[in-house]
């Protein structure tokens, strides 16, 4: 693992000066760089993020640090993350226009990117937590999901073009690491950094550790993931990746890019979700005041992929430049019959694939390293647990009996019958 | 495509000479440059191939032109194939010692490798053409295709490593495109590089251009050619890649070579000799003379692929040093029990595209641009199109309706009960 030469970590000051270094930086913010507010507000896992404000507007500058923000020195991690997350938001912004902000700047050896500020958007898990809807979301993301990876896929780019993307990513390894220890391997067994809801867990925990089937299943989606470059994917596509206002959602963060299952994304985005609204039941006020709530996440999980699905079917219907199913097999009506109905097939197994990797998601966020506010935040841990507990319910049989999924509707209709649930220690 | 500055494409001459500036080379031939042997040989479609011998020893030089030889200028080719060749040859040469000729000097700038002679080796479709029998290939081959694709895998690799790899052979694109076209589409549909035996073929192969049915399993399978990086495949591996005697048996030619599927090389092997077996009867000088032969080819196929599913496995068992299948997740003898049932449903799946691949290739042949010298050598145009004929039934089945072979039994069973069958025009 390599660090520049001439990398620094910068504070405050340094990022003033070094700032100040580039006119159109400086014009986006306007007044002289001594005026500028310099704030540091990153709450991830892994870098710095300041927000920049001068008279005439704000801006981004997010850095990676050498190791994990979270951990410490202890933790190495290349930063080299920053230049594949600036080569996907850039990618992401050519074939998403207006689902990804702007990049203005990049500083390959500070491992520094500057861009778009969004205002006043906040992170949707946030949203989520207070109850909040978000009408236009299902549009938003299902648009940054089916362009995305339709258009990064074998069945829009040709093969040559698909190779070189793959290998453009291809040293994005360590942060590929870490999903693959984190999230389909460690909630699986005994691991230093796996924690969970104890005493309430302890038995479910130990479930899993000793849970073949699921050992089985959680391994063959792994696989997919190291050997399944269907497309360019976010990786890590969870709520708090994603910034939102009632009328806009943007998609950030993508450091964990690489070329891998579609999938992993459109899994990540309804498990988040899903856990949403099984935390709802732990952040109502009084029994049934989040009940509107809930039906919106339930429909709002449903819509996502009926929506991805029509805009990835579209794409596929319009913009089928790939090499793969090449237009001169499938001529005449008959031809064309005959590819559409593969194209259902093709939905069927990326359905299934989502299921599994929907569940993966929500497993390796109750029992190993990072779990997510939307349960965190529940400061009752025996009703935290329960909630937790309704969430494995359904994940552990979304993960092992896949097949028993065979639609989006039977997915909500399992969460709908698991709302309320009563785990045997509750 | 960029030829380097200093290319030039080499007479005897200019090997001569250029060969003499390398002290080593030198030595293994032996005596003054002056007095070396030189000889161009090439009777492949696309490289030169030397001959050198001096007082001591033999050396084989490839040069790559920067066109297609069997088309000419009109076709180029990227010279970089010379490089990803030669990248092949080394790591095959570490993965499965003694089954691919040495390389003992490479110039990138001339597109030029020399490698070990194999003396007195013969192309192995020469010899199958002859009617010889080889007894120790199924173990050399089953040791190569064994120990290549399992030690490049998820299963043995770990995956940072997978990932350079994979990038490694991403630039040779230009390779993968010959196959995706000649093997994936052209033979389905109206390209002009087609031919046939003629009149015999044509509705046979008008039907498979009508045939949807094919162009959806064909396309499938392009799928998995185009994204599905399981190892370091050959990516050629027919019976003219392979040199034998009747106690050694070598492969060479891996210019194809790239990370793609493992079904694809195991295929490649299984279709070519069951070509031969149906060729057979077009090179018979009496009814039934051949027979002997034809039960060891068939007896040959069954032993490639249960050696070949025998030696996969003793990796796996002994060698999973990848990222896939973690062995903490599979402790304990019900662990292992779990594993080893996997195991066995991978090798389903692989034998399922072994299957599929293997059918791709005979129609290829036959439909194709590319021929192969089984079926060109059968002087009787009308035989050569009923041997060819009953390939295609097999073919096409084994295509279409893979899942009703589930075992390699199935595939010699359905050949033999062939053997006889007369086409419509015979």
């Amino acid at each position: 693992m390599t660090t520049p030469a001439d990398y620094r970590i910068l504070n405050e000051a340094g990022l003033r000066s070094y700032l100040a270094g580039f006119p159109a930086v400086g014009a986006r913010l306007g007044g002289a760089a001594s005026t500028w507010s310099i704030a540091e507000v990153g709450d991830g896992n892994l870098n710095l993020v300041f927000i920049v404000k001068g008279a005439k507007g704000g801006l981004v500058v997010k850095q990676a640090l050498p190791y994990v923000r979270l951990v410490g020195e202890s933790w190495p991690l290349p930063l080299s993350r920053s230049h594949y997350e600036c080569l996907a938001l850039r990618r992401q912004g050519e074939l998403a226009p207006g689902r990804v902000p702007a990049v203005f700047h990049q500083d390959e050896s500070l491992a520094l990117i500057v861009m778009q500020l969004l205002e006043p958007h906040i992170i949707m898990r946030k949203g989520l937590i207070a109850g909040t809807h978000y009408p236009r979301f299902v549009d938003h993301i299902s648009d940054f999901l089916s362009r995305t990876l339709f258009l990064t896929s074998d069945l829009a780019v040709p093969a040559a073009e698909k190779k070189q993307g793959i290998a453009a990513f291809a040293g994005n390894s360590a942060l590929c690491r870490i999903t693959e220890d984190l999230i389909f391997t460690d909630p699986y067994r005994l691991a230093e950094q796996n924690r969970w809801t104890s005493p309430w867990l302890d038995e479910a925990a130990a479930g899993f550790r000793r849970d073949l089937e699921a050992h089985l299943a959680i391994s063959r989606l792994k696989l997919k993931f190291l050997a399944g470059p269907e497309a360019l994917i976010h990786g890590d596509l969870h709520t708090g990746s994603i910034m939102v206002t009632a009328t806009d959602s943007q998609i950030i963060d993508p450091e964990f890019a690489f070329y891998g299952p579609m999938g992993f994304d459109i899994g990540a985005v309804l498990s988040n979700l899903l856990m949403a609204y099984f935390a709802a039941a732990g952040h109502e006020r009084t029994p049934g005041a989040r009940g509107d709530f809930e039906r919106w996440l339930l429909a709002t999980v449903e819509d996502v992929w009926t929506a991805f699905r029509r805009k990835f079917l579209d794409l596929w219907r319009r913009q089928a430049k790939g090499d793969a199913y090449p237009a001169t097999l499938f001529e005449g009506a008959d031809g064309a019959a005959c590819l559409e109905a593969e194209r259902d097939r093709y939905m069927e197994n990326l359905f299934r694939d989502t299921v599994g990797f929907s569940a993966a998601k929500i497993i390796r966020r109750i029992f190993g390293l990072a779990h997510n506010a939307d349960f965190e935040t529940i400061a009752d841990a025996k009703l935290r647990a329960t909630c937790e507990a309704r969430s494995l319910r359904l994940a552990r049989r979304m993960l092992v009996e896949t097949a028993g999924f065979p639609s989006i509707g039977a997915v909500t209709a399992a969460a709908r019958e698991l709302r309320d649930w009563r785990p045997a220690f509750a």
